[in-house]
Formats: structure tokens, sequence, C-alpha cells
């Protein structure tokens, strides 16, 4: 559903060409000082406008509806509403008849019986994910002292980040990208077995980001190819550092006091210039069409920020859950 | 914390060496068939005594406590327990100050200020898996029509799964492997945005499975280095059938009527037979220890079908939730 | 916390006066024809201006900022703003040392550490209900041909609401109320054994509004006096009518499809404009003050429309939880 | 459902007549010491045997089945059986097609589909009550420097209970009551706004109790016969101490420091020993009947003890909620 969290807890709301986008976070602590300043950074590391981003360029400005006094938050709920300004919904009226293909359209269109909200994406528009950053801000600064930073480190293949926008360009043609993601300074204890693993509350918040389509934490994928003794930590003294981190930080579920990593898989953008084939419910058959609208050749540019408000949403709830216990 | 699901839910207990590993399920619809029958092939496909699984045998016989009258389920909270029977104990006597690398012995003495039961690793144990297999055929009967099956792809990173498990006793060291699974017969329209898509809620369950650090849904990993027009699945017909299936079955967090896919990346055994260094808390330093106790070598045979039973538990809650709505 | 329901979520903030009160409105069906006219017959209900209520008056006209599109519900969620316009917060500075005696001053200032926005009561004032009503007329619409009437029967202890009402004004002192609620043509079903009992949920609800201090089902309290034989609803026919209604339509939990009665205790409204004793953190000593501001004299003429939302609210999250299960 | 509590979570199962009834305690913190010894008194104080109570009794001795290790809880879920030794379920046979009035049978078989476990009334029995108390004893050791104390204050309408029981057992007819419950030792600031009111949750749990229609908090349906000047408690020092107490000592959802009262009203026990009317399915008609088996005439004597469990289990809730934002 909408919400998520145990305590930190977190609704997010809007279409991508209705009036507001918009995010009420529940839980956070009194006495935290928050401005709509705070927003900014964040706010444009996720925003268009580098190569292989969507021509589409909003103000983003987050407004603080409730939640906030005299520049802290109360203790009650915070709400922030972004305005959809620079919306050209008729781009979406052809593609009614025609989903487009790696796209939500078709099982949106089946699931709420025709009444979505299509255009854009409507409220599973990636737009949305400005509300996750919002909420990411409020939630890094419950996790004083835990710094979370997550970059692309591949895209469309490569290493060489550059070049690959680049080609895509190019080719005009949509590329995907890995987002890896580092956080640091977190206690040693955080993740409720058996269900809520940090993996398990980590993963849920990332899987939430449209066009994720894999995570691994640590060695990941690679460890399948290791040997039990060369893939475990080594425990190298009493506060659990580990000589190596092939665990990503995380034992049996808990953090462990080391660096917490994961590396996410960002598809390619499914709006790819090029042409492609669907199904067309008008004319009952598959024909070809180009997808119109602005978008984003490479979305996993501006995936990293959305990132570290997956993480840092879940890491602010478990954090709070474990002071319960102390 | 130890409970899962919206509708469909799940609640976990139990320690590996205390009396009982147990489950609970609320919200089973009333008027199902189930006996103690029903589990015996899903319990038997997680059970030791393969090559490379550990000598430890329990007779696993599910004892069903509640919410089953005249063989059929009543609507009223379904208790299972598996009496804990084989234990030895003293074999964990020696770790208590030397926790072991890969484990989560460090993590939950820090978490539960000393007072877990440390023994086979307690509530964080692989047994508790067995659980989640009784869940998961309990969730299997609500999916109707719909089949879920995983199997072993890859062992110590080889596809001849029984040579990699060969080379594994021989040379004594624990090896990981690829769970691939794949649910046929799904409806469209499972998942619930924003926060639930049906990533969200499978990769939930599936990490809180012991030794899991992967997941990827469809291309995965692989989708970052397609373009869009090669990953992008054309719609073929009115019902959503895909040519290809790079999405796994899900779009924008919802299943789309095409096969659901997923792999997950099983790590190697913690309790490698190999000596291993970590940190005596008792001499303050460094040393070097072998892993007593009865384990597998190589874990990931068993989790296929512990992979289908997260699976199917996080549909069954998906499922239910969709019917609310139809 | 702030958000409340399994299907049916309601999640409300604001501050009494900040810019907004509002509500999000989560798991509403898709489909349901939605305009801001069809608030506008209970917001009127609630609002201020008969005798015995406060001079404050606001617009309260709803602004759907997300979830309705083309007239009908999407399936997104639902938020609904309504601007806070007419506040008079000087009003409320004096009492920043001087808690209000019968008001949540005292231990809002303690719970959030003196971060909370005290004026007007700020998150916990009764202006908030405005919110409930507007999730109640959107849960009224998802209870198809079911009806819900509360009124006012009782003021100050008497059953002549006008006398009660002009004696209030007289001797300007506030009162209280006892406020009915008949819901009619309820399935029978309605009910989630064991925590989730009908009376267990409407209460839920119903406690959330301010000034409310006892509840009670079909006999109630009176049922303490009774004998079984005369307490126990004799069953008339297949369909489970009853001749009696003691039980208020309620049996262990669940909705026997008979009407459904409750009845609330509303207490005489804080503000009264009587001088009242309380304690000076200034000064350090109890001291005489008068409560400033516009105040209800008689709350409770505002409170039918608010419980009957709150049982809708509860209502309606029965009546999805039970659909998953036909 | 049959779980209730966001940090302190409480898990029912089980059935009057089938192998045990029991409770799963999730969110218990480590460290605390527990023995089935801890039980005895408040099981003592729910069992029959007093005038007026039911001639079943059983041993209800507790067994702990994990989530303790060496005397103390373990921060793993705590799960306490309960056998079923002494049942006679052919008593309950004849009453297939008789439903009996004020009791579940009618709405059970038809939420259930006729698949519910009708035998003594099955997952919906008083029995049940028992689990209640035995998290109850959890919950108020968490509950430090808490005392918790509820007492059987009216029977049948009468403040003399012995003299209300004998009466009830010579007219033989049962009886009802009301049972008052006061908690001290309690910290400013639990209860969590908007929805989560100190009401809110006591009430939620205590309607969970088989045959509770009514609550009211401190003056409750009293204070609406007082005027503003009359009900306010005058704060008369630093810590909030109020000159009275007729809020109950909750404020705005929120405990203020001083005693917490409240009192619920249970109807007389369903199972009375006079002839009654039901609709028989069988004969398509109504009949007169007479309920057999073994019942209390006046269940409410055994309600105190209950009751008591219901507020501990809310305020645990509540107090490890308020312990994450200190």
């Amino acid at each position: 559903m909408n919400s998520i969290g145990s305590l930190f807890r977190v609704h997010i709301f809007g279409e991508s060409h209705g009036q507001v986008v918009g995010i009420t976070i529940d839980g956070c602590p009194a006495g935290i000082a928050l401005s709509e300043d705070d927003f900014a950074r964040d706010i444009e590391r996720r925003k268009a406008g580098a190569a292989g981003t969507t021509p589409r360029k909003e103000e983003d400005l987050p407004q603080i509806m409730s939640g906030v006094f005299n520049g802290n938050t109360t203790g009650a709920p915070i709400t922030i509403l972004f305005a959809n300004n620079n919306t050209r919904s008729t781009d979406y009226e052809a593609l009614r008849n025609t989903p487009r293909p790696g796209h939500a359209d078709f099982v949106l269109h089946h699931k709420f019986k025709g009444f979505n909200d299509y255009r854009g994406g409507g409220h599973s528009s990636g737009r949305l994910t400005l509300c996750l950053v919002a909420a990411g801000v409020v939630a890094k600064k419950i996790l004083q002292g835990i710094s979370i930073e997550a970059t692309l480190t591949e895209a469309g293949g490569e290493t060489n980040i550059e070049a690959a926008i680049a080609k895509a360009i190019e080719t005009q043609d949509s590329i995907g990208g890995i987002v890896s993601c580092t956080v640091k300074g977190l206690p040693i204890g955080l993740g409720e077995p058996f269900f809520d693993s940090a993996e398990s509350v980590i993963s849920h918040l990332v899987f939430a980001i449209p066009a994720i389509k894999g995570i691994e934490f640590g060695a990941g994928f690679a460890a399948t190819k290791m040997k039990g003794s060369e893939h475990n930590d080594a425990i190298a003294d009493a506060k659990g550092t580990t000589q190596t981190n092939h665990a990503g930080g995380i034992n049996g579920g808990i953090t462990n006091g080391n660096e917490l990593h994961f590396r996410i898989a960002v598809k390619p953008t499914s709006s790819t210039p090029q042409a492609q084939q669907t199904w067309n419910n008008a004319t009952q058959q598959v024909e070809t069409f180009t997808v119109k609208g602005r978008h984003d050749l490479c979305i996993a540019l501006r995936v990293p920020v959305v990132a570290e408000a997956a993480a840092a949403i879940a890491l602010a709830d478990l954090l709070l859950i474990s002071k319960a216990y102390l």
C-alpha cells in the first residue's frame, strides 16, 4: 500500500500530472530543525537537466504544510507538497489504447478497472520519487552520525558513465545502470528478526522505486561463487570490526557495525525513443509505435539520491525501533 | 519483527535447540482441506540427508495445534509446531566467547544484551525455515491454479550441481549457489503501489531466509547492460502476453499475467569446516578456531523449497488483498 | 499514530492554526464517483454557527489534491486539504505557561518536549475532526446500502437539547452530551476475531475524537443490571433477525445483521467561560485564569456527524476485509 | 485479526475444545526474568470455582515453548500454550442447528461458511481470555513501577456482590456486572495522537474480551451531566497532579500522570439456565430450548484479571513506543 514503516511511517500520494505529489511523514521525533532549504541539495541531485535526462523540469519546491513549528518538527505528521506545474498531458492521450511496453500502463488499467489516472504514469510515475527524496531528507536527520552515499557506478554496462550516456544519446536508445550505496556509522543491532532483516526492510523500500529489478548486499551474487573460507569476514576486535566485508555489514539480518553496502540494478528506461511493438486495444492488433512525451534516456542517473532516501527511510525506522529496546 | 503480511499473516517462533519451532498463520480463509500429510512433500524437500547437507536429521513432523477442524481450515489462526528432538547443545558451549565469522552470533549477543539463546543460532537458525516451508504449504493452497517452482541452478559458481558438491566435499569448504524460481498462472494485478510492489513484498520475505544476499527479477542485473529497445517486452495480445519476459512478469510493481521469475543468491554456508579467525572475548585477541556442530556444506541445496514458500506467502497475501477490490 | 485501518487506511495531518488540516485515504476502491460537492452536507452538519457553538467560522472547502480523476476515485491515495483561514493565534500566547485544565496542553508539552504547536491545540485540536468527517464521506460511499445516523440525544443531562443549550448560555458554563448512533443495512459477518471485534474497531476510532469519554453498544451499561433471560435476543428467523436488540447488532464481536447501536459520552467542553484554577509554570504557583479564544459551549452539538464518520471508517475497513474472504 | 500491538505484539490462537489455546508475544524486551510460576497468581484469579462460576475446571498450567532461556526472556517471540484437558464436546452437538441467543454461534457459522469449530464457542470462547491473562503477566513485567488493579464493583446491578450471586443461583438466571480498573504510577505521555489515544488502545483490547459491551474513562457517562467548571480537573503542581480526576488520568488521549481509571460493562452470561427461544435451522421454526454444557452464572466474576491484562497489554505497547522517542 502507500505507507511503510512501523514507527517512522511514510505515506505517499499524488500523480504525475495531477495538482501535486506529496508525502506525509508520521512518527518523526519532535525537536528536529527542518526548513524548506534542507531539501534543496537532495532535490537538486534528483533533478532532470544533465545529459541523458528528461527535458521536463519542475521547480520542485517543497511546501511544508504541517508538522513543523518555529523551525522544528513538532512530533505531529509532516506533510510536504510539490506542485506539478510543468505537465503536458495531451502527450499521453494517444496511449490510452496502446499500453507502452515496459510500463505499468497495461497492469494499472487492469488493476484499477480503467479508472487510474494514466497521464504520465499517474501515481506510478517516477515523479513520485521526488517524495521519497523528501522523506529521505527527514530520515537522514534522524540518522545522526550516519552517512549514506549512493553513486551510479555503471551505465549501459560501462563504468565510464559519460561515454555510456554519450553513446545512448547517439544511438537514441535508453540504457540502465547500477547504483552502489554505502552507509557508514551504523550502530550494531539494526534489523528485527525474523521477517524484518535489514536486507528485507531496505529491499522493500528499494523495490518501490520504479525501474529497479535487482538488489544485492555485500558480495551479493558474487558470493555464490566463493568458498565459505573466503567469504566469511574474520572478526578482528571486540567492536566487531571485520577484516573483509563480504557480508556488506549485515549478519543474520542485523547490522554489525561495519559499512553497509548494497548495489541495485536499474533497468533501461522503458520510454526509449526507438520504435516498439505493442497491442492496440482499439484495432485489436499488434502495431508499431513510438513513445511521445519527455523522458530520460538513462533514468539511472537520477536514482542515487532516491536509493539513499530508500535506505535512509528503512534505517530510520529500524533505528527508532531499536531505541525502544535500549 | 516476527510477523508479516496484511491479511495472510504469518507469525514465527521457536529456537533451534529449544522445545519447538513453530508458526501461526492468521487470515487463512475457512474451508481449505488441510492435514499433516499435506506438508510431507515440501518438508521432505527441505530435509538434510543429501550429499552436502547436515547429518542432523529431525523427524520434522508437523503438529497442527489449532485452526483446523474436521479436516478443514476454520478461519481461526492455524498454529503448527515442530518438536526439536535431535539437538546437541554442548557443541555450542565453546562458541560463547568466539563469535563465528559470517554468523549472527556477534550481533545477536549485542542486540539482545547477552540474553539470546545462542545454541545453534537460536531463533535465527536456519531451522526456522522449516516453519516458513509449512506456511508456504498453506499459502500454496490459497494460490489455486498457480504453480511455484524453484530449483538450484548454480552451486559454487557451476551449473553442474553434482560436481560442485563433490568438489566441496573433497576440499571440505562450504559453497553457495543460485536458486531460480518461476511462478505460473498468476492473475494480472497483484502488487500494491506505491510501497508494496510485487518485488518489494517478495524480496522482503526472501531476505528473511538466512544466507540470502541478493535477488533479481526477470533480467535483473543483466538488464543494466541492455538497451531499452532490447529490454522492453512487446505486448502481443489483449491478455497482455509478452513476446519476451525481461520484466520477469512484473511491471510497475504489479504482476502482468506472464510468468514471474526471480533468482536469489545464497552465500556459502558460514559454518565451513575450514579453520577461521575470530575475536575471542575471553582472551581479548584474535585466534584461529574451527566450527563444531553438524552443518551443511551447501545450504543452497535446501533453499529452493524455502524460496517457494517465501514467494507463496507473499503472493497469497497480495492475492487476498486483490480480492477485496474485485 | 496518525493512521488507522488495514485496507481502508486513513492518515491525518495538520494543525488548528497551521496552514491546513488534511487527510489521505488509502485503499479506497477505484471507480467511486467523488467530487468536492459530496462533502458539503456532512461538513455543514459539523460546522459552528448554531447556538452553543464557537463563533469561529471557517469556509471548510475541501480541496481534493489526488486520487480522483475525471470525477472518479482512481485507486490511488486520496488527499484532501482544508485551509485554515480564520485563525487568531495571539489568543493562545498567554496560555504557554498556564496549561488549560481539561485540555491536552500539559501532556502535549511534556510528550513533545515543548516543540508541539500549541496554538489552538495544534494537531490535537477538535478542528482535526473536519478531516475525519471528510474521510467519513468517502467511507460512506463504500458502505453502499448501509445507512449511518447519529444524533445528539442528551445535552447537559437533559433530553430537551434546546433547553439545555439555553441554560448553558445563560449560566455561561459548558455542557456535555450523549450521541446515539444507528447503523442499518449491515451484512452479517463484519468484525475480525479475536482482537478486531466490531466494538474494538469502532471504539478505537471513536476514542480518537476529542472529548469522548465513554462508549456502549446495545444495552451497554444497562445490560449489567439485566438477567441473561432478559438480555438475550431471541433469534426469530433464518436471517438472524432478533426479537429484541440488546446486543446492539453485534455478537461475539461480529455484526449479526440487525441494527448496530452505540452511544457515546461527550464531556463538557474544557474551554468553559468560567474562571478556573491551574498551575502557572512561570510563577510556580496555582492561579485563577479564564480561557480566551472562541469556543463551543456544547461541543456535543457538533459530534454526531463525526461519530458517523468514525463508525463509517471502521465499518468500511471491516467490509473490505470481509470481501477478501467471500 | 488475531494480533495486536505495534512493538509489544500479541498473537492469539486455539479453540475451547481443540488441543490447546495459546499466545505468542513478540517484541518483549530481552532480559526479563520469566518462569511458569509467574503466571500462577493471575491464572488462579481467572479460574472457575467460586460460586457463580462454571464447574469446568482446567489445570491451566502454562507451557513456555519459546523465547525464554536460562530463566530470562531472550528478545525472541514467547509462545505459551495451555492444554485443553477437560472438554465435553458432545454437549455442543445438539446446538448445531439451534444457534444460542446472545452467543456468536449464528454469526460465526455465517462468517466462516460453516467451517468454524463450533464446540464450546471454538476460537471465540471465553477460554481464550486465559491467553490474554498470560500475555498480561508478561506485559505487567514491562510496566515496572506501574500497578494495575481491577475489581468487580457491581454484579446484577448491586454493589453487594455476594448477595447478587446468591440471588442468581437461587433464581437460576445469569447476571452481569461492572469491573473497575485503576492504573497507578503511569508516566506522563502515553498515547499516540491522533488515532492511538490511550482510550482508543485500551478500549480496542477491552472489547476483544467476550461479553464486554461498554467502557468509560474517568467520569465517563456521568461527565455528560456535569458542567465544564465542575468536570475540569484543576492542575495543582508542576508535575501535573490534578485536584480532581474526572478525566481518568487521560487528556487529549495522552496519560497525564494521575491515576488512570476505567469501568467496563459485562453483560449477563448468554448461557443462562433459563429456557429461551431461538430459530431451529433443521425444523425452520422458532423453538424453545435450554443451553446445556457447564457455564458461569456470573462471568463478570472472572473478568477483573482479564481487564487488567487488556490494560497491561495496551499500556506496555504504548510505553515501548514512547521509549523510542525519549
